[in-house]
């Protein structure tokens, strides 16, 4: 192998690629994990083998970039009510999961070195997706209150695009609040700019007010609205979609054909099936008490053991908690695995100076390992 | 809706996406469609009832970015043998087709403003990638022995990275020369630059001697090897695989897990045992004299009704033929399709000045539609 070898300056700036964690084992608190051991597998099976024995031919083709227009409807159907997206189906995208849809939305909304916001804390497959595009990342910071949209403007009120997750952001768990989203909103209509609105784990809420999408709130169509069924169903089957302003529809459709033409037909049949006949709504129902209970039993035992206060537990399936006198949230992490116990330091979701604290799943936690698997992290909180 | 609505460049660089023609409806001679209604979907379904009943929990999860093990063993191993492609299964990432790992490769081969060689005439959605991408499109002449790597030489010398389908090109169906190969790979070598293979409608060759990919010939590992199981299996499956050289392929990891993480299990795990069980090699030797019996009618035909020669037969599921004396071959498909017969103006392959013909695939029509199908043709040839 001779001769200049030269890759990308985007591709040379992506951080490395390692084998995920979860690739080697699972352990007590492993993030981005639902619990797969009650996923009805038999019902999805059934409509799985059902679709691809009595299979048209028509369906064996090339689809178009949209997806397939049954469950486009089944999407737009459930996020109209359920989360007060405001669409229909000629808006909704299907796409391999929450990742598509924003590397899909950074690729139509931004030019290399155009600047965006993203939260800080925030989520590191944004970042990623930023630093692909050869973008520059503004690092505004997250309150209890949400996107400190003051914060943003000072930085880059100029900035392009605004990722952000609303409804449960990552890692801190907030909900971004009622003033906070019309703030945002209006700071795009003046710039110009568009939000990205990831709703990547919304569907489990604890406390009793539903919370609303941000698009829902947008009268001037500027959001890109995001989501995915990885943790609904299971991160296996590669489906989310993208719901995106009617006039961006086009440029959308165009950049994902150059991308990778369309969705795979196998899986969409199934799963607009499985929305259509009440399956998900079902296992929504029946998932929601199981994750009440663990998040319960997660948060008092931290409580407990611990001390510490929790931050974010009103939704989703990971809680977080800042633990500002730690040295090294990294090595406190470290010494946790150790100890068979898989929690992420929270230092590693800043861009700028971080806080010390860990970010727990309980999503695939059964309810018998969570008080010792605190134990062992408070254990793991004495040095040695 | 208020306010600047800007999109970046490169979306707006894009051709407009219209609905794909096939969506309407199918013709005669329709392009890159397979005879589907040969395709064993008993089989194939059970494969995909037996992985979607018994799905361990682990299969349900987040995959890595490369795909699954089993898979990438199975297509490495057939890729040897069948295809003379150097690797091991440690280079074979698994993509939702050809298109995906065309636009990884430029994503990690490519800066935007960097010239890239492309075939003249070409394949359309190779276009779309670099235009995706904000690169420079450089247009080099394909003759008989395939892409003239002299004239491209001249008109940039210092490109990036070439892309080229030297096993069956698309629109002519030329078979890259011995000689030329190893002209293009002696360029790459001393120009530093990289060589993108699409190696998209290999499988059916119907001359004696059987060609191997140019990547088997690299000894610089210059070569990013694509291919696609659409054209054998079906389109919707939306698998295909790119074969990327040792010293790239963590950074090709890293780009693939920033656009969308990894592939769906769902159809991985059936297609790897639709290989190893070799029913990927029956339904090769099933189809092999069904396309060749149609490709003989359709030249015959051709040669019969229309007087003119063919190009491209040797392999794949289309040819082509110039027409020199034709006006405008964009009028000429529109009168066929009026008659139902649904060919594709070959002018509109080219990115500089064209040269009038038509493209016709044979993948899809049936023995006995051919024959008429061509008296159609000729038909709308005469202008009324």
């Amino acid at each position: 192998m001779r001769g200049e070898r030269r890759v990308s300056a985007n591709a040379a700036a992506l951080p490395p690629y390692e084998r995920p964690s979860w690739a080697e084992r699972l352990g007590a608190f492993q993030l981005g994990q639902p619990e797969l051991r009650a996923f009805p597998v038999s019902t999805w099976s059934r409509l799985v083998g059902r679709y691809s024995r009595n299979v048209p031919v028509r369906a064996l083709q090339y689809g178009d970039a949209f997806g397939l227009v049954a469950l486009r409807e089944a999407i737009a159907a459930y996020l109209r009510t359920s989360r007060g997206v405001r669409c229909d189906a000629g808006q909704v995208f299907i796409v391999s999961g929450s990742q598509q849809a924003l590397d899909l939305s950074a690729r139509v909304l931004l030019d290399a070195g155009d600047p965006a916001w993203v939260e800080e804390p925030g989520y590191w497959l944004v970042h990623h997706v930023l630093e692909a595009q050869g973008c520059r990342i503004v690092a505004v910071p997250v309150d209890n209150e949400g996107l400190n949209v003051a914060a943003g403007t000072k930085r880059a009120a100029k900035a392009r695009v605004a990722f952000v997750a609303p409804s449960h952001q990552s890692p801190l768990g907030v909900t971004m609040s009622a003033s906070r989203r019309l703030e945002l909103l209006d700071w795009a209509r003046r710039a110009g700019a568009w939000i990205v609105e990831d709703d990547w784990d919304s569907e489990y809420r604890y406390d009793a007010k539903p919370i609303a999408s941000l698009q829902g709130l947008d009268r001037n169509a500027r959001v890109v609205y995001t989501g995915t069924f990885s943790k609904v169903m299971f991160p296996s089957l590669r489906l989310g979609y993208a719901v995106v302003p009617p006039d961006l529809v086009e440029r959308f459709a165009a950049m994902r054909r150059a991308m990778d033409l369309c969705p795979p037909y196998l899986a969409q049949a199934p799963m607009a099936d499985f929305l259509a006949a009440g399956h998900f709504a079902r296992h929504l129902r029946r998932m929601r008490p199981i994750y009440a209970r663990r998040r319960r039993l997660l948060v008092d035992a931290i409580a407990r053991e611990i001390g510490a206060e929790v931050v974010g537990d009103a939704a989703g399936m990971h809680v977080a908690m800042f633990l500002d006198r730690c040295r090294s949230d990294v090595d406190l992490a470290a010494r946790a695995l150790e100890r068979g116990v898989q929690v992420s330091p929270l230092s590693a979701s800043y861009l700028g100076k971080p806080r010390q604290g860990l970010v727990l799943g309980f999503g695939n936690t059964p309810e018998s390992a969570i008080a010792p698997a605190v134990r062992k992290l408070a254990e793991a909180l004495e040095p040695a």
